[in-house]
């Protein structure tokens, strides 16, 4: 017999969410430039991964942010440039394209040349940078669920 | 100065699939009912994570199988019932929807009621199952790889 | 003003165990060959990960496995041969000894050749495998904690 | 037949550091007071994962930071206090000791009241703060790695 003193966990439990039930919400404004809106559809604590979609009208950007761990996404309309675009080593994606950005990639302009809307999963937060890479503010899941949630 | 023997690792670059200019590829029909097709996006083989998107008629399903970590699907079109579906205790999803299935998920069967389409990432593999629950195939992100490579 | 169906989360509270006052517990006979001990420290359900410390005295060993996702090890004391050792391609551990094992790495005997202690942290199950590299047994977070509470 | 653009990938292979062959290097003073010592062992790009072990002597600390993901340590030899240690809802670890950090815990100071030691994995960078929260510097596991190599 041991004195056992690991805390019992218990599985976790599946989650839905009917994605056109939910609003279309004001992204915060500190982060891009245009009205880009999203919905947030997941976080995960213990990893601190974290799932949302986004409309992102055309003219629209996210500012310059570094991804802290990898992220995925699923371009489902439009078209959307990367690091910088192909032009410049990084990507164009046009809907419908997947890509894969990986820990630490830095994205100093996300750019929307056309309507677009996507979704995406990460792996730990977004770090926002100034122009020297610095960072500005690190936007993890629970600042995420706390944006959400004010809205 | 130390004599130093680790390894020195490399930042990971981006990766892009066109996804429409992949074809649809036959599932391999061991794992599940009815003529669905897919498309493998990305395999991660640190963390042994892997994406695809499936497309399933109205009346297909998957065998029984186990989630070894967590995925997150993204249903863009159609029905689908998971875990036995809202009436026993599981989840219906109708597109657009999201849901999240925790680490060790067991799905004796994921049916599609109409012509479906859904996005997925996984950490882990798939295991399928007997009807005891003893495990058959464990898909591992090598195995997806190699199933879509001999397509 | 959203409907709002995201399910709030709450961040994870730190755990700490006194290793000294757990027993040393009989790890599962269908498992290894010889008296192995060991101490469950920590699971974690979201990830499906799982930390633990083996005492393995001299000519004990664990049966053939996979590694489902990627394993780190610390040998505190002793000596440990992995994937058939030096002389096979895999490795010799020799205390202090530091391990980094990847996803689906498969150990058809990992060996003790003297008496031995280490320290584990696991992302995901092991699968143990007959001589085919069949899985007989996925032995996830949950079996071990089970195990583990029922001794 | 398909016209395949997902980069093929291969399985990793195992690595391995022989502990006793490293030196003890002086941990970066800008991040704690007092002549911490330190071992990088490993480092995982695609997951932003890494693992070290180091070496406190008694009344030195680790400035304040946030652990972007959860980590695990083993303190094989002294005391160390986290979060405040015990009296302020933190946690006293005395060796041997195994603790939990959950992903965003915060640690305004990890203070070791004797010679110390401990073997620590991360998912993910720390975050150094200011009195306020703010991030000063993110260290990666490529800030880590850099930081080694150029010892």
């Amino acid at each position: 017999m041991t004195d056992n003193n690991v805390e019992h966990q218990e599985q976790l439990i599946g989650r839905y969410v009917q994605m056109d039930e939910q609003d279309w919400i004001p992204f915060p404004d500190a982060l891009c430039e245009g009205p880009i809106t999203w919905k947030l559809l997941n976080v995960s604590p213990e990893m601190g991964a974290w799932t949302a979609i986004f409309d992102c009208p055309e003219g629209s950007s996210f500012n310059a942010h570094i991804h802290i761990g990898p992220g995925e996404y699923f371009l489902t309309k439009g078209k959307m440039t990367v690091r910088g675009g192909d032009d410049r080593g990084g990507a164009t994606a046009v809907a419908p394209g997947y890509g894969y950005e990986p820990c630490n990639a830095r994205h100093d302009q996300t750019y929307f040349h056309e309507d677009s809307e996507f979704y995406m999963t990460f792996l730990g937060p977004l770090a926002f940078i100034d122009a020297d890479g610095n960072p500005i503010a690190i936007v993890s899941w629970q600042d995420v669920q706390a944006a959400w949630e004010a809205s």
